[in-house]
């Protein structure tokens, strides 16, 4: 197995249809990457032991979703100097995700967690990409082409609106 | 110095003029308490470390208050098997309170906190000196005498605001 | 039967599918519980003998549930010395959940009530059991194994996830 | 003293440089009121009585006053047959307001409570005066009075912004 | 047909369905109602001639239901000297009911409107018996024994839950 | 084709079903114009290009719908000197449409955005037939009519209420 | 006087300093305007005159700014064929602003009110020019200007902070 | 001057105060920043070119601070593959911050912005270090040190509590 780069955990694994869209991003992307499952409050000391060794396991970066009062993105936060991305999911029992988003991005002075979209995995996983491709050229030259796609495809379903009918004196 | 039964613990110093209302209710009820600081994000081992020994050094309730993002009553109480209550903090850069609400109150499925409301430090001791006076019948006679002081208190306002002149047809 | 030390109330007999989980953790604890159906609105005669009786009757804990503008929980909680811990249910018409979290939670000064998440009741019940275990040891001991079995069970999904192929590079 | 026909009621002395508008808006109006202080939470038997007895007193109208999480209106309103007006007053460790309004507001069916803005005593009393007016000519064209001099009141400012200069090509 | 008391009015008849409960509850209590539409942004000539029509038309309350940015019941307020019950209707793309009920509740000073919960039409129903009730003392005994059958519905479902076997210590 | 004079616009094609409420009445309205995709996020080029030439190529009004953290609308309007039509679109991983909403009505001073309410797409089709409306006085007259046969079509519902039973005074 | 283009009214005089912004920005641009008071709930005969006379006395749009439960802004635009743009005012008792923009923002369908940002009258006299300008080119202009002079304003700041010894290795 | 790794950007130099405690930490850690005003409403131009430029002139991070109606973080985003953090401000007509923090959070699949807490600027120029630390070890250790000063700090806080009497019973 190639040396992951990236982390992906999650305080349940009732999250992993979530989470699961960072690992496939990072796939993409061809960055290696792992995934499991740690509690900050069923597993406190699992989490300890995974954030205290990532660094050193050579990991880059983390990427740690969880829902209701979400204390895994903080607590990881708090235990390694890598960045930490954290992805507020919206669980069963949550305030319509208002608790996860506020208890993972209001982090106190010192502790900073990189908070993305409700359920953002997806672009958790992005950004992680993007953290990489600032020191690794290729990854770089890959997300700036990602980003092209995206453009290209939005092109696409401009020619499809025309097709269809609707009236378009922009691009004639 | 006589066994603390109740440990009041905060994530800065800057939540020590709130948490103080909660040791003085506490010495109004005569129950040994310790306070300190215990800062989640910043010390994560000294929490771990209090949590765990907190039954065996013999407390019986913690009470926990944190800010923002207040991860501190949870992790907390995921490390122990004492009834852990959490005061919500109105930092300064808070959302008018509602992150340190949610992150306190929306805790996962079997680590509960008992969470009270914004600021009311000395409401959690007066939860705490509940718990106790549960099985202590001297505290819990003092808890009960405590309300009947409350009532007594209103019905001297309402004795001044006759004397203001304010009609009351009621208390004739 | 066993003299009960947990009581089980709500204001509406449409809240039991909630707070049936309550009595379920605390049979799982076994502990000995007693359920009835008590509103502060429809039956406030009938709530102020609950509350008044409770501590007499040998109740050492009042779990209280309701919706809406729900004053179940604070009002008992001004009628006992006994802890009263609120379960803030999610009505029909409830705005969110938000009426009925805030008018548990933000109890006055004197007054407190425990509140715990919303519909939260089994964390209602494991904060009864942690409670009563602070001065009983051996429910302590039990509600310390309880957290120890969580902690297994999310073992069991890491094992779960590496075996369905979930690249690991911490658990190796 | 005349029979007072509103009663005046609020958890706390505190609230009264807000409830006291109430009181004045019905002086105004002559119509007989009575004030005090009735705490749900601090003298719940108090409040009983009070509620119970108010309809054999001759009152036609409760006005109501709390904040944060307010139970007193709700659970007057549960204990008397008279139209209850609910104040919700934005206490200091309010959340906005949001608290008192929501558990004054959203009471269960079979209980309501007629609310009306945050910290709006002065609108208490005008609807108390309102409810009044429907079965007492006399009143009642008071209020109908009231509102024109409200009218008049405006047509005043109109007059004064035009003569400060600011163009007006209405009311030429 | 007997002279209507009650003038139930909605901003459209997609809200009959939630405002049919007012005129259910006030048929039960035998207090002549009327109902119609009354669009406050549709057909304001319509509303001003209803509202300045009311009392000389014998009603005696005004119970007026809207959804979204809901003027109807503050607009009829203006225009009337009877009491005006307002309605928050959760309309289909309403944001969760917040924009009706502040639309409703958060009145200037001078035209209160007696706001109810969202969605709640039976209890503005009640609430309108209530105002009539405390000048018509048979209605007033109605109301009175409506609350009773309250706390006589909710002791058949005590006694329920006993005979399916919740412990019940409290109602031996 | 005839000269489009309003250029509706949203950020995906996933908006369509919304956005085409828009064009429907412009339509009816007889006002010609443009519909497309253009993503600030996706094609910042293709945004600023037609924004820029927007005026010069005779639109005078752009209707903009988003979601999410939508900043279609803001950045069109920063953009040209037409008069920008903001529509929050609440898309599926919105928080209740807050996000939408407030992103685009919250905009700095000198770059207003029209904001009209959640999902109001018809709504924006209709203000901008109104501002065409000002200066051309056929379209007024229309929007003038317009409003009176949503009057009408009331006053048909309040017929059809009546024949159906309901009690009505005011019509007789 | 020059006939005036837009009308500028408030429910209050109270909100005189917020809504005066944009008298200034539109004498800025150097379009007529007229300013007064004109309340939905203390004037609202006088409101009706305003609205349906406003087209007819040549008024091309309305800016009306209302705090609170704020119904002038969607009144106004029920009953005029013209642009109505409501200003949310943040009034002494509004709840943080959110009660006036819900109650102008969230207009039903067939009466949309264009709506700015809290307190935002400046941006409501540039939405003004801005619909002015789409049909009189040498408003257009100058708006188009307006937007260039911002541009400007902003570059003279980057030449400061640059004077001031910031880094910069953009504007080298 | 040293090749600048962050560009510090903010959309007004009224942010400047806040913004400015970014530039300060990364002094602290001494890595080479840049900072400047670009508003992506007032100078849409200089965002792209600003964006567009970024990673090929040698910047790693971008650190993007707005408030209100927020696009300056999500635009930049969008035109390059950078990282972007962005700080929502809290400005003066800000509705709290939900604004700022919405617009910049809720960004779509795709374009993530790596959000942190409300004005906390301060993380924003940790999390620059760290991401930046990940893959320079010198960077790396320090921050890893400087949450190592963080724990001192704490300690030194305990060991004052302790001096100025406050019962401790865990730090004996």
């Amino acid at each position: 197995m190639q040396q992951p780069l990236v982390g992906i955990i999650m305080g349940s694994d009732s999250d992993l249809p979530i989470m699961q869209e960072a690992a496939n991003v990072l796939q993409h992307f061809g960055i290696a990457y792992e995934l499991t499952v740690v509690s900050a409050h069923r597993t406190p000391a699992r989490m300890m032991q995974y954030a205290q060794s990532a660094r050193s396991r050579g990991l880059k970066v983390i990427i740690a979703g969880a829902g209701g009062a979400a204390h895994l993105p903080g607590m990881v936060a708090s235990l390694t100097p890598l960045p930490v991305i954290g992805v507020p999911v919206k669980s069963s029992n949550s305030i319509d995700g208002w608790d996860s988003i506020l208890s993972i991005l209001q982090m106190p002075n010192g502790i900073p967690v990189a908070t993305v979209a409700l359920n953002a995995a997806k672009n958790a996983g992005i950004l992680a990409a993007s953290i990489i491709g600032s020191f690794n050229a290729t990854i770089g030259d890959q997300v700036e082409a990602y980003k092209q796609e995206m453009e290209a495809a939005v092109l696409g379903k401009v020619a499809h609106l025309r097709q269809q009918g609707h009236p378009n004196g922009f691009d004639q």
